[in-house]
């Protein structure tokens, strides 16, 4: 137990909380591996189904263990009845994240495995939450746009059966790869925020589920995955600006943020931007709409520029600042990029949560229960003395 | 930013995340104080409403603000039409924490100031928070056991109120204050796993109903606040035992533990314990149920000198081992202990989360996003190389 006396660990930034096994971001030159594997590489050969197998299971799956897992995934997508039932009497104007945190704890109702707690059974856990979040997001989007609710299709992969479901238009090919794609570099990256509030409090012996709401809690937050939405409103705002180095001088000035630049981890480029940065490119081109990827790109160039001759080198695009124009492109809306990132981070969660609950890469799992200094009132001693409300003045 | 180089912070314990003006915990001494005032004089002599205003606005109420914020938290109980829905919907069986950590993102929906995330109207949405986890345990509680929901009675306190909306009596004047009193109890405990997860997700700057929900999770954990319902279990499990000394021997040498026994931070008996423990003896007194106390205190006391000979000075008893039966002669079933928990730490979360996002106790917050050291796999060399499905074996 490490005692840091009275440092101060603000936003616990370096603070070594646990081992794993899982991911790691090398953020000084750019690197991110799932299990070993190069983010890029992953990108470029792998599915979002074998890239979940991979952080599950600490493997690649062999081609029976693919088509299994790839077939569980199927026979979990559809939603329970009562669950519809409760999407369909929210408010329509709900926020789609409010809408997945309180689904994921209703999930756990029609979990068979609710009360297991053995790593097997969190393992089918972890397939169902994967397999219904995205059937949550759309099925909602269906609803509060007043649209029919439309049937899996059992021929499309993860990503191709989510544009589906949300848009009743079968993907093409090269889209529901876009997005598969998407999916696979946003499934993980290590002690991020969300993933941190999953583990912390599966720490406590809590279940899957109840983790799981937590990190769809945090991932909500514009410091985190709300950054997507964000940076798409940024852009609808600079589309008919016409002095882009103005706007970024004038932010910074202001002592203002560029939404989607700088990361907690990254010093350099984060390497999921540079490929969603070319990816977007390609769509741009192929849809008519290279105006999103000049856009970006312009925003990019001047305010690293800009950041410079402020003497800050490291603050670069991260994946929320070349996400955002794809999913656009794809048709997303803006309030579900977010969404989008929770389907895609919830293979890294769930496997974040399994580590944790069986101490997989250190042993003992131990309570998150930091402590703090009490820096407030004493009343003038070393304790506050109570009197009736009706002699206070 | 200080970095702890390879140490790894196991649990984070010890390690000190932030400043705060709301509470104190003294584990070596067994001092617990909120806002300056030590719990003693608050369970004796304030109320539960009281001590929310204290832990939410650092200073004790005059009267006139006592009345007004007494008079929000009664016009804020009635559950929104659209969460009696929900809750009618959902399968019977479910949990009552999973029902809690569903309902706080669905009651974002019908908060007016959802959006506005000024101080103000975080106090707004604490004032609806506190009332409301107390009206979803009661009307979950009715609606699962399929009787009719019973309206708020504005004469009675928040305590009173529950146990009246829960159980259709209304509580001798007596029963009431004694809930009130083990509100104020639960009512913040500093940076515990739940208060730390509400705060690590606030950090993102989600807004406080996403928090709540993290904490709400956090505490349903058998380490945390589900322990309460683990200690009654044991006692039934314990009440026809006649030989406590030789079963409290057997759980130690079988490497068990004695559930509500030991803290991770009190190193000796914590000071809730003991005004619960006094508090149950007397109401067993009352009932003609003085069995609880009896077993209690035997294996408390059996329990402590086996933990001494075993070199265990540390090991006492904690706030649910004597929550546990005073819940339970109350009428209140076992899996309403850890909601109940919930209903009283709701002032203490919404606190510390109007203090993380406005940095009241430090200046600027900071994102929670800390470390971890990979220690997976690179497949022999630095990183794994990808090959399709049908190459591998």
């Amino acid at each position: 137990m490490a005692e840091t006396n009275n440092t101060k660990n603000i936003g616990l930034r370096g603070v070594k909380v646990a081992d794993t096994r899982i991911s790691d971001v090398d953020g000084t030159h750019g690197i991110l591996i799932y299990r070993g594997y190069p983010i890029e590489e992953l990108a470029e050969h792998s599915t979002y189904e074998e890239t979940a197998f991979l952080l599950l299971h600490d493997a690649m799956p062999t081609v029976t263990e693919l088509r299994e897992f790839s077939e569980s995934l199927r026979s979990a997508r559809p939603l329970p009845d009562f669950v519809i039932a409760i999407l369909r009497a929210l408010p329509r104007g709900t926020s789609p994240m409010d809408v997945l945190q309180a689904a994921v704890p209703l999930l756990a109702a029609d979990d068979p495995d609710l009360a297991d707690d053995s790593r097997e059974a969190n393992h089918r856990k972890a397939v169902r939450l994967i397999a219904r979040m995205a059937s949550v997001v759309s099925a909602w989007h269906r609803i509060r746009s007043g649209q029919a609710l439309l049937p899996p299709d059992n021929d499309l992969s993860h990503a191709g059966n989510f544009l589906w479901q949300l848009t009743g238009k079968k993907p093409d090919r090269e889209t529901a790869k876009d997005l598969d794609t998407a999916l696979i570099l946003h499934a993980d990256h290590s002690f991020n925020a969300s993933t941190f509030a999953c583990r912390a409090v599966v720490s406590t012996r809590a279940h899957m589920y109840a983790a799981v709401a937590a990190g769809v809690g945090a991932l909500s937050g514009s410091l985190h995955g709300g950054a997507n939405a964000a940076v798409m409103i940024m852009l609808e705002a600079l589309k008919n600006e016409k002095d882009i180095p103005a706007w970024v001088r004038q932010q910074l000035d202001g002592g203002k943020k560029i939404m989607g630049m700088g990361h907690a981890v990254y010093k350099t480029t984060d390497p999921r931007a540079n490929f969603l940065k070319d990816m977007g490119k390609r769509i741009g081109e192929q849809l008519g709409q290279e105006q999103w990827h000049r856009l970006s790109t312009e925003i990019e160039e001047t305010a690293i520029a800009e950041f410079l001759k402020r003497g800050k080198t490291t603050i670069k695009p991260n994946v929320d600042f070349y996400s955002a124009p794809v999913y656009h492109m794809m048709g997303i809306p803006h309030d579900l990029m977010t969404p989008i990132f929770a389907i895609a981070r919830i293979a890294g969660w769930t496997a974040h949560i399994i580590e944790e609950k069986f101490g997989d890469a250190q042993g003992k799992p131990a309570l998150y229960r930091p402590s703090s200094d009490y820096v407030g009132n004493y009343c003038g001693k070393i304790r506050c003395s109570y009197e009736s409300v009706e002699k206070r003045k």
